[in-house]
């Protein structure tokens, strides 16, 4: 069981004494991955993957069972500077379209087999526009890390989050910058599809608020607090409950990766039970995912958000774990091994 | 039903005359897209995906049921000649593995929801060494056409073609070179993982092959019967019959595209039903993918042949058409459209 956070700190310590992988099955995988019938590596970066599974599972040949998806939405006062494409009502209205099953998120889930649990997080009263104050106090941050934090179903066996949130993008950029330094532009991308004018602004807003916030960000949950928005807490507080649960996580695009930012730059190595589900189409994803340390498994051209790249990636941990745990070894089937 | 093949040349005439994509489906396909609840193009390649999927099975919103996947196995006589880190007896060890369902492909397959069809091509009757004499005669070419022509269900709906042959990786770098010119270098790599003195033989191997019967190869037929093989001339004959069935194909790795480039050499146009499902680790792979005017859905570092990267690929294009077809329309949630 987890325990209840109490405090911002709280939830840093858990982070900072959080379990390892478990390096007896990680080595018990990997020498049974040498004895399959097929010619050493040749299946790329699927052995790589089971390894990982594997070790996480603590289980030589696992299978998966029970993955589970959690879409979390929030609204962003920083909306309101005209840096997304759509309305900030359609948040609501696509939680909606996540309840009734009609989102590219809902199939999916459906099939990767994967429970889907949406989490609508005070959709009606958005955070502070973070170019006049902190987006959350410590208090709001608490509850939005809890959030995602107690969303965590015990039982799973794979996490992917996802998000909704009119303006995330913008939040995310202000979250790299602050986190990684470079430049506003650097981090600014189109979103949902903004014009050149748009991106204008929005890159703006994005210096704007690291500038008013920076001297007070000392790790990844200052950041967080301060330009991040409740969809990304709850993000990140479910990414910490998982390393707690030894459940491995497939990380989603821009605004995910943001999110597991925040833990890194908090604790180290705090992304070591995650691997990078795709690369987006959201410019700076990449840039972000190789300070992250993450190589992609897809690279679809995807830039949807919803957990959408992270789920479809399902597939490929799937297919890794089907070639590992079903496989024949060399001497099982009589094949000679060069 | 598809006609019996009598000659090389109707094999030509049919792919010549073989039905294009319907456009009509094509176009209501794209415009149903452009309705679904995500912003324009965020879903990237897997809308394309879905769009041509659709034209080709004539459905505006189509379903996958009958997925096939066909491994074709055959022996080399270039194989003495040192350019595997495999015996050639592995070919009928592993198609019995293959049988038996231990290998990689039986599990990727299985979980794809894939026919798996192995056809095993005379292997105790390996093909003429290519840098002694031609590797097939024209009635030789004609029966490995054949058989893989015959083996395309005409109820499936999507085709996968993989491949198992010791010596096939050099097969293929030869008609590399004969298609599309360059050195054999370039085209040479270490298949399932040999050494540097005998990838700088087998360089010579395809080199040696290609200058005997460069100037008798007028189109990819010619190239096929010459420096191919049974399992590589029966891909291209599986490949052809799906065009003609309206099938549409996910190309495997660089023996798989091999096939398809001595169509695409021999008719204008004869790949517009394929996808490239991934690109191997096979390093000439990518520069073949070029050259047949393919972008790869995956990038995993494999190269293991059996067509494990296609049929990896159904399951993106699974994820595709999940999206396309059951998610709601914008008006149908109620959701604004920017």
């Amino acid at each position: 069981m987890l325990p209840k956070l109490l405090t911002v700190d709280e939830f840093k310590a858990q982070l900072a004494t959080a379990p390892d992988i478990d390096q007896d099955a990680e080595v018990n995988a990997a020498v049974l991955n040498g004895q399959l019938t097929k010619p050493p590596g040749s299946l790329g970066r699927l052995e790589d993957l089971a390894i990982w599974y594997a070790g996480w599972r603590g289980e030589v040949r696992p299978q998966l069972r029970n993955p589970q998806v959690i879409v979390c939405a929030g609204n962003h006062g920083v909306a309101a500077r005209g840096v997304s494409a759509f309305p900030p009502e359609v948040t609501k209205q696509m939680v909606a379209n996540f309840q009734q099953g009609g989102a590219a998120i809902n199939q999916l889930a459906r099939f990767a087999g994967a429970q889907l649990d949406v989490l609508a997080l005070d959709l009606d009263v958005p955070t502070v526009d973070f170019t006049e104050a902190p987006a959350m106090d410590e208090q709001k941050l608490l509850e939005a890390l809890t959030s995602g934090w107690q969303a965590v179903r015990p039982d799973s066996d794979l996490l992917v989050v996802g998000e909704m949130g009119i303006g995330n993008t913008t939040s995310a950029a202000a979250l790299c910058l602050a986190l990684f330094g470079g430049t506003a532009d650097e981090w600014t991308g189109r979103g949902t599809g903004i014009d050149n004018e748009a991106l204008v602004q929005k890159a703006q807003v994005v210096e704007a608020g690291v500038l008013r916030h920076r001297s007070q960000i000392r790790d990844g949950l200052d950041a967080l607090a301060r330009l991040g928005g409740r969809e990304i807490a709850a993000m990140a507080g479910a990414i910490a409950a998982a390393r707690m649960l030894r459940i491995p996580v497939i990380l989603d695009g821009y605004i995910c990766c943001a999110a597991a930012a925040c833990l890194a730059e908090t604790v180290e190595g705090a992304l070591d039970h995650t691997v990078a589900g795709h690369v987006s189409a959201e410019g700076a994803h990449q840039t972000l995912l190789s300070k992250i340390g993450k190589v992609p498994l897809l690279n679809l051209d995807m830039r949807l958000g919803e957990g959408s790249g992270g789920t479809l990636a399902i597939q490929i941990l799937r297919g890794a774990l089907a070639c590992h745990s079903e496989m024949a070894t060399f001497e099982e089937a009589g094949v000679s091994d060069g």
